[in-house]
């Protein structure tokens, strides 16, 4: 793989992240982000330009063996634009599916798997008349760029319909049926070149104001009929996409069921942990899919605990004393609700597992 | 640690992995090494010019929190030059210790450590009293600068004595003993800035033609008395010298006993196990220690072999196949007795064990 070089976009943790798994099988990187000097760039050069700067995107694609994403909010049209020049993998119909949370749910649905009830909204009259329909509680969300809970009111009163509705109105909009879970679940699947898929055990993930806090792999009280159904959902997605890369969905898990609520065509903050707590990690492995090499084992190395470092850095050395902490880093500024590092720790799994 | 940069003098595999290592600590690097594009100079800014140059020196130095090494054979004047603008760890007796198989093996026998009997050679009437005294077989070592094989002769005859002599004695030279060992075998052990210590199991190692070919980790019928005595040489070591770091100490197994054969101050290629076999690895235990960060667990994750790829490329696509296989590639070109690579497969633990 001498002389290798991969392009990803977006030049965040999860491109700094690939890069360190990749450099050791060879490969080399160029990123491209609008922000400059992203945590990706001490890995290798950094393209800063627009999405839309078409000549920053031919000299970003020049030389390279493939694009792929860090992120599922790439504009379409560069990604199109790209993939004239060179392959891009995961393929943009991943993009387009998971841009969008109304074909995103639409997906799921044309699948069989189940996901919460939505509406689209484009007018006043149609949230009212979704209201209606579906009750309260229900969540107005944009259909697009949200993450980490941005972009998104639950409402319990008509009231709180009318605020949001003056706050996010002039959006593309969903209402989403409020899914009443026990706990919140994601997967981590990968498929390779020549189709072949693997799946990370269920991970039971805690969220605050929206944003992931901690993970904890496998899920404890995980049953074997709730990981073959979150395979089977995987799976399903995968085939259909033509999936090459690591794709990661969230999911809620209601009465023993598990009932989609979105996916990222991309490496995972919920997959962390595998860097070391699984056989393979999740970015390993989004490079072995997308170079066409035999995937790696998905197998976990005992439990872990994947905690994100969020705002400000906590007392590094307090961390880095406690057994089985990994520290990761992201060299980016503290700030409220950034996400700055995360901390995995490992225990060996117990004799009875 | 936000703008803090390491200085590696040496940019080989080492570098690259102890970068590797550092960058998820939030750590930066910067190489010195006569030789341009060195492996690690893919992960930080590389000063390519001779270690007698002091401009480049200081250039290197400049701002720089603290500078180590990836290779033994640093010239000390180098190492004392840097030392007046800022701290060289592991400290530079270390170097002067090990640079010399003849200072090296006092050293230990100071300790009341056991190594192969040694005489100074200068003259070849030194060499024939030698011989005499020692008896046959022995081995012809220059004092200075031999690593994977080079720079030796076994001697079996008077013959071999004086071809040996031919093409060695312009340099200043020792005669050792011939151990009859039962295995090769090494241990890795860090200290810390505060003088805390941690060993690595005893690990076996295979050469051929004077390069290591394979480490098995931990030791395959590894006694706990052997992990003692090694790790009682190793403290004894790590006390005398001031350690701060990861040094390595290579051993001949000799009817239950442990005899030195010489130490490396730096990480080991029989310790790149740890990578993937160990809770914490070599590299991130050397960069913790130097930082003055509290030490990682040296407890072994399962049984590891750890193979180097040496001289060609084997078939990539059938390595990254095999089970608990981990590959990591230097981007060094392939060249006979080359390393170029290592692969290190894992094996969960026994139950039993």
């Amino acid at each position: 793989m001498a002389d290798t070089t991969i392009g990803i976009l977006g030049a965040g943790q999860l491109g700094r992240m690939l890069a360190l798994a990749g450099v050791p099988l060879g490969l080399q990187f160029r990123f491209f982000d609008p922000m400059p000097n992203g945590p990706a760039a001490r890995l290798g050069m950094q393209i800063a330009a627009n999405y839309t700067d078409q000549d920053a995107l031919t000299r970003f694609a020049d030389g390279l063996e493939l694009v792929t994403y860090e992120f599922e909010n790439v504009p379409l049209p560069t990604a199109a634009f790209l993939a004239q020049h060179v392959p891009v993998l995961p393929p943009p119909a991943a993009l387009a599916a998971a841009q969008d949370r109304l074909t995103e749910k639409q997906f799921f649905q044309d699948l069989g798997i189940p996901t919460a009830p939505v509406a689209k909204i484009e007018t006043y009259a149609d949230l009212l008349h979704a209201v209606h329909t579906m009750g309260l509680p229900a969540v107005l969300k944009t259909r697009r760029m949200g993450y980490d809970g941005k972009g998104q009111y639950v409402l319990h009163t008509l009231e709180d319909a009318n605020q949001a509705w003056a706050s996010l109105g002039s959006q593309a909009l969903i209402l989403e049926g409020f899914i009443q879970f026990q706990r919140e679940l994601s997967i981590l699947a990968v498929r390779g070149l020549t189709g072949e898929t693997s799946c990370y055990p269920l991970v039971e993930n805690t969220h605050s104001e929206g944003i992931l806090r901690q993970t904890r792999a496998p899920a404890p009280a995980l049953n074997p009929q709730l990981q073959e159904q979150a395979e089977h959902y995987a799976r399903s997605a995968l085939e259909r996409l033509g999936y090459v890369g690591v794709l990661a969905i969230e999911l809620f898990q209601v009465n023993g069921q598990l009932i989609v609520n979105e996916m990222a065509p991309r490496v995972h903050n919920s997959g962390h942990w595998t860097i070391e707590g699984a056989e393979t990690s999740q970015f390993e492995n989004h490079l072995r899919a997308i170079m066409g090499l035999p995937l790696g084992a998905t197998t976990p190395r005992g439990n872990s605990t994947m905690t994100n470092l969020i705002g400000e850095l906590p007392d590094i050395r307090a961390l880095l004393a406690t057994p089985g902490a990994h520290l990761h880093l992201y060299e980016k500024e503290p700030r409220t609700g950034r996400k700055i590092g995360h901390v995995t720790v490992c225990e060996p799994r117990a004799k009875n597992q």
